[in-house]
């Protein structure tokens, strides 16, 4: 078993904010992240196939195939967009927090892959924040 | 002389639009940077003091205090908010792109820099892209 | 389960010296390490918390509450240090190799987590070299 | 149960082409990667041994011992090299893929580890692509 | 004068080598880098272009744009290619050098700005060489 | 006019100390890096030489020659040393701050070049911090 990880980016705006909660419990909780006219980030994107080299082609999954895979599931969806209103998969009451859409991502990818299996995603959303998710 | 970076950090968020346009002139020159509603950045700013190092302390400028100041001025100003409403030196018409940004960071700094003078700025939006100012 | 993991760093001074060989032994083993004094790095500590995201916050753990807790309890103790001399929990005969070092956070920070549980120590020496823990 | 890692770096050319294929099968599985004259990379490979820390030195292995053993057995074969020509343990009909090589590299590796056990490799082939294998 | 840059990026093989020279002396000049089944690199290239920000699109030249203009003049020359072996503008006895490569570069892209002014190239072998060109 | 860099290492320690003032003057001045028992950085060095590409060869310099005398004249006197007390020409009433080293280390290598023309030092103390010098 050998696994293979391929990564993508995209740009998106988000706030974090819970509509039965006072101003104060907001910031309370979320500080800055609470800025009612939202904040954005470079998101980088890992995604990790587990499988066996195939005899022929030496390949678990077709990196290419894999990135354009990625690129029309996840980042179409995510790219360029705000993480409140634009994404038809992050609906209230969920918070559009690394940790949740991390989740939503391995849904969205889980049955996608060509070959081999979705292993790991890895969701980097600064350079000292991330979260891995292994599916369960 | 030598010169001394500080570097720094900020999380916005943003669009590129220009109100006289039509949608369909805002995508074709923004593309997906014309999203209504908003995207964003991590956006690291890199500062550059140019002077001599003082002979008893060995410093150009106190890199510590260096760092306070562009947090007061400019981080305090710019992190987690969004750059076209939320700041009050980018103003309509003026794009809150990285063009403009360096720009009105460089007024910000410029007589704020305790010694030494102010000799460049660096603004990375992306790993793709960066903008730097020597103030004209 | 998901996991997330913050990024501190802390820059400390060291040496590699074992007080009953000879110094020919110790430079034997440690190479320039074992130089009488001292040399340093700069270190970056990733800390990996494993939990299931709260309905309400989409959080495992509070990223910046977790910031906090490391600083005061790790970075404090360790920054600008001389891990030889200041620290209180690396006693000779103990090494301030890289492998303690992480053994050593690991119990500072087992049971400071305010939510979810301690999963990974990396500790990153040079970008050449660093070491990953699990507890056990 | 500590485990450190050592990372070394190879450059190399390849290309990917099955001889039983016409050229547009080739193009059509490789695309670029096909191109008759070759094309190559800046690998990076991180080698992560697992032991417990020796009670006296602290060390799991020697770092600078087992960067001597990767040099030898791996970067000394790989650097500047061709991997479909010039390379003894890749023999046609296997590809010269990420994925191959890291298996090959774990059974030159294997063996040499002078404390501690082989217990991951890395492979990263380019900033959006690497491969990880765990001996099995 | 604000200077903007795009990053590209792409792979290639290469050799350094001297016809009118023995192999000795080839060795003896370039080491590695004249192993005769080539060797290779991921190489990045930093475009800069230097101009006055639009007073309406707040660009000095439409990023997106400069990227399509590097990849179709540079990267699609270079990309996958072997340097010594596949481009028209690296003829004998021209040494595939970063050096060289950067001066060729400058010669495609310089007419090609579609606002502002070429201003400086960096191109990026390895993590320990770069180049840099001014275009004089 | 090509300008070649070469990048190099080193690990250090040092502390900020002015002899003349009180424990309280140096700690008002330098903050933690006053701490008496000495902290350490990962060092990088960037050296840039100015020439025009050698006909035949097409270097400027030859990076593996400028490597070993960078380690030779450079990284041989300050690697794993204590900047304050093991290294010749850092002597009191200097600090050892990056700004003064940086100044050190042109003079070093200033007639050391063995083609092209010393252009430019970067030497980088953190991810936050680094100098660049022009010999003047």
């Amino acid at each position: 078993m050998v696994y293979l990880t391929r990564v993508e980016r995209f740009n998106a705006a988000h706030k974090l904010w819970v509509d039965d909660w006072s101003e104060e419990e907001n910031f309370g909780m979320f500080g800055k992240c609470a800025n009612k006219n939202w904040h954005g980030h470079n998101y980088k994107l890992e995604v990790t196939v587990a499988g066996e080299p195939d005899p022929i082609t030496g390949f678990i999954v077709d990196a290419k195939l894999l990135s354009e895979i990625i690129r029309e599931f996840v980042i179409e969806e995510l790219d360029h967009k705000n993480l409140n209103l634009d994404v038809p998969f992050i609906k209230k009451p969920m918070q559009p927090t690394t940790e949740n859409l991390v989740v939503c991502i391995w849904k969205l990818l889980e049955d996608k892959i060509p070959s081999g299996k979705l292993f790991k995603l890895k969701l980097i959303e600064t350079e000292n924040i991330f979260v891995e998710y292994w599916g369960e």
